[in-house]
């Protein structure tokens, strides 16, 4: 008898991490709803999941600070990665009457991501702002006097009904979410890989990290810069970069980075998203 | 007659900016609390302020996204930096029942600071999650049935007690403001420039940035990445580094960086703090 697979995400029911793992595992897999990042972390590294999924970066907004900072003390590996354009929709209860109604519901980055259409088509409309769209999505489910501002997952998962798609002010806007386990992804030809990289305090550190990936020409897709915690303005740098860890241009990388550097520690090697 | 000098910050009265503008310009200059860090940014560009005060980063928790993001659009300019020790304390009205309360109210980030000697002194007591720890320390004021955590000028403002100084579980919290005005800092002989830098989308352009920092043996001090708003995955960096723009060496660096890269900002060149 097969155990069925286990993916935790960022929850509630409804959320854009929810739509990543749609996204990346189809619908075939037992799904649970975490209520923070650190748990997606947690249940992966205890195994009572198989999977975890959390965003990592939206084009806008930047860096998940959360999620980097949960790449310090945990020892969970990135096997994937996975990209969703950020669609926002209004919706309402089958009940409501949606010409008049009394407040529109939704995450406060949701609300500021829709700003422009809201003011040219609710002008005098209250707002209430919840901790997701999904919670914003439950509460319209509730009452039929508020509308929901949340993705199409959400409408369907609360049995609501879209009154308009596509209500954001910005069509570009997408979020890059990680797929974490416990175990490493083999190479595919295709492949990114993440490190966190711990220099010493002193001049000249960062260049000297970057100096052998220019000379084994290795692309650098990605650098954040993070606190390291255990010194005030010390740091910490998440590196992205194309290439396999098994991959032989990669490991002469390490060799040389071994020499100028504190430790580093590898996040994980998986293929590359297009979308 | 002398026009007093204006000073704007991030209010409301009693948060940490207010502890900074204190701290850089002491008391005898007109203050004025801005509800947003925008606009700060807007009222030192439309001279309604002389100067203003923005945290730009903490020693725990990061950069200020939102104060990076501002200075894309502004055309402001960076005099000075200020640190400031992140100190909580425990506050109550002078009517208040000390050792019999209802709840403690401040910010998250506050109370999750504190949250070691919260739950060692008073594991069952109710938390308020305000928009401020000077918010919180208003409402302390109004009830005395209610605690605030904030810092010493909150207690001092809203004429409150403190029941006991120093209660955050890590002593090196510290937050880093910037001073901003229209006008440029002079040259000190010790002095820090910030700039912002976009790159051509292409392998190796941030090394191509950092090569004649290395070069010219210029200390580049911190850098950050944040997304372009222009192009989804494209990416500015802010970088600090020691010297004024009016150094030699460092019009020098400029020289080299114009053949490498789409466009600098200059922040501005200010003294270096050394707290």
């Amino acid at each position: 008898m097969n155990t069925p697979v286990k993916v935790g995400f960022l929850g509630p029911k409804g959320t854009f991490s929810q739509v990543a793992v749609m996204k990346y595992f189809g619908s075939t897999f037992e799904l649970l709803d975490c209520t923070t990042i650190d748990d997606v972390f947690l249940k992966v590294e205890d195994g009572s999941i198989n999977f975890g999924v959390v965003p990592v970066e939206n084009s806008t907004e930047g860096a998940v600070n959360n999620t980097q900072d949960c790449f310090i003390d945990s020892e969970v590996r990135i096997v994937g990665e996975e990209v969703v354009p950020i669609e926002h929709n209004l919706m309402f209860s089958a009940t409501a009457d949606t010409e008049n109604f009394n407040a529109i519901a939704s995450h406060k980055q949701s609300l500021a991501q829709c700003r422009k259409w809201l003011q040219e088509n609710y002008p005098a409309v209250r707002f209430i702002e919840c901790t997701s769209n999904a919670e914003a999505a439950r509460l319209a489910k509730n009452d039929a006097s508020i509308g929901a501002i949340a993705s199409e997952l959400a409408a369907s998962i609360y049995g609501l009904e879209i009154k308009k798609h596509n209500i954001q002010d910005q069509y570009h806007n997408r979020t890059r979410f990680l797929v974490l386990s416990k175990f490493k992804a083999a190479p595919t030809g295709n492949d990114k890989t993440s490190v966190l990289i711990y220099t010493e305090n002193k001049p000249g550190a960062l260049f000297r990290i970057l100096e052998p990936f220019e000379k084994l020409q290795i692309n650098l897709t990605k650098i954040e810069t993070r606190p390291s915690k255990n010194q005030a303005w010390a740091y910490v740098f998440f590196i992205d970069f194309e290439g396999h860890t098994e991959d032989t241009q990669v490991q002469g990388l390490f060799k040389r980075l071994d020499t100028c550097t504190a430790e580093i520690k590898i996040l994980g090697s998986y293929p590359i998203s297009h979308s």
